[in-house]
């Protein structure tokens, strides 16, 4: 997501949403979206964190978009999604590490559930102080 | 979600989700099907709703899937995202009730989304007393 | 997808799609749902089908929900995305089939490809008739 | 998507699709996920172009997952997808550059979908040769 963009979704933002950090959020954007694709691929190897792979990419894809729509969010809502999302990263990390020795691609997929879950949290907590 | 597919999923069942109870969880998950087509609709109509209609589409559809494949799920992860789809589903109504004497799309998403909301609520009180 | 929903759809149609049927339309849309949610299911067995399955599930619920939102489609890509779709359910299809003797979640899915393949094809030669 | 992951995608490929030129189907990828994103944003403006931008945002996700599952596609569907998705990136530029004076979201969005078709295209042209 490019400044330019960012910029004009800043000027978009209301209804509580505007004291939003937007470098938190968009840190938080690129984390969901990495998030997504390693899961993606980690679910192809058919190993036992495929599931929760597959969920995993489809809540980080949600979660990305609704801070691109922050027209039709809430702080409270926001915040219930990242709880979810980061609920969701960590037992897909959990299912991942276990194989990371074997699998290059799980060891990724655990480093992204990772980063993802701290994104999210580093954006919860700065909600939580505005 | 058809009877014999419930059946198989509930054999491929594991992990704290077996005890789940299974008539519950097909209504829940038509019921988020339900919900996704209606906000789906109801984004087109460029009225301010829509972002969150959008929202409330991805949401549901996320949650749906996630029913589906609860071998990548656990109790306390679904209890989570089922928080936060309820949380979306109650601000899309919040945003289509107000156009519901203008807009008979509005009218039937915000009855979508209340039924989406009373699915999850019945599914996540089953879990509490598992 | 109700038929209040249906009508006001239809209402709502131009641009060269308000001469689409409608009940061929929403049949399509059903079927592009049952297989999205046959796909997921069959996706978590991990079976050799499984990344099929999975990307089945992603083609058929973007083509649904383009059927939505014919505002934001024409005739040609509508048919485009139909042959795509096809083309991916048969894929979906011929590789779930083989495992139809042992598994009843193969056999549903393959089920499941077999009619939106129908139902998409239906669409798109009334398509080029009208 | 980092290289290692992209290595390890190589890894798994088969079927007619290890023959794929993997910087351009990189650089498609990019190419999809930027295209979601800037559709994503560009559809919560409530323009006339939002319908489009939606279908776009879905179809760009779903060709960039079809690309990390390589394992469930043929080079025949990968085809027919990419058709798909040039031809939904055509109408959505079509409908976001009338706006493009006016609105810098939509002289992005545009911008996104040229980029997209052209690396789809790109893809494809490499497919061909092969």
């Amino acid at each position: 997501m490019d400044a330019m963009m960012m910029g004009t979704m800043k000027d978009m933002m209301s209804g509580g949403m505007e004291t939003m950090d937007m470098s938190l959020m968009q840190a938080c954007m690129d984390a969901c979206s990495a998030c997504e694709q390693a899961c993606t691929v980690c679910s192809t190897q058919m190993m036992d964190c495929a599931p929760a792979c597959m969920n995993c990419a489809d809540m980080c894809n949600t979660m990305m978009r609704a801070m691109m729509r922050t027209q039709g969010m809430s702080p409270a809502v926001m915040m219930s999604m990242l709880d979810a999302c980061m609920a969701m990263c960590q037992l897909c990390m959990d299912m991942c590490m276990p194989h990371s020795n074997k699998s290059e691609v799980c060891r990724m997929c655990a480093a992204a559930c990772k980063a993802c879950m701290d994104a999210c949290m580093a954006m919860r907590d700065s909600m939580m102080a505005a």
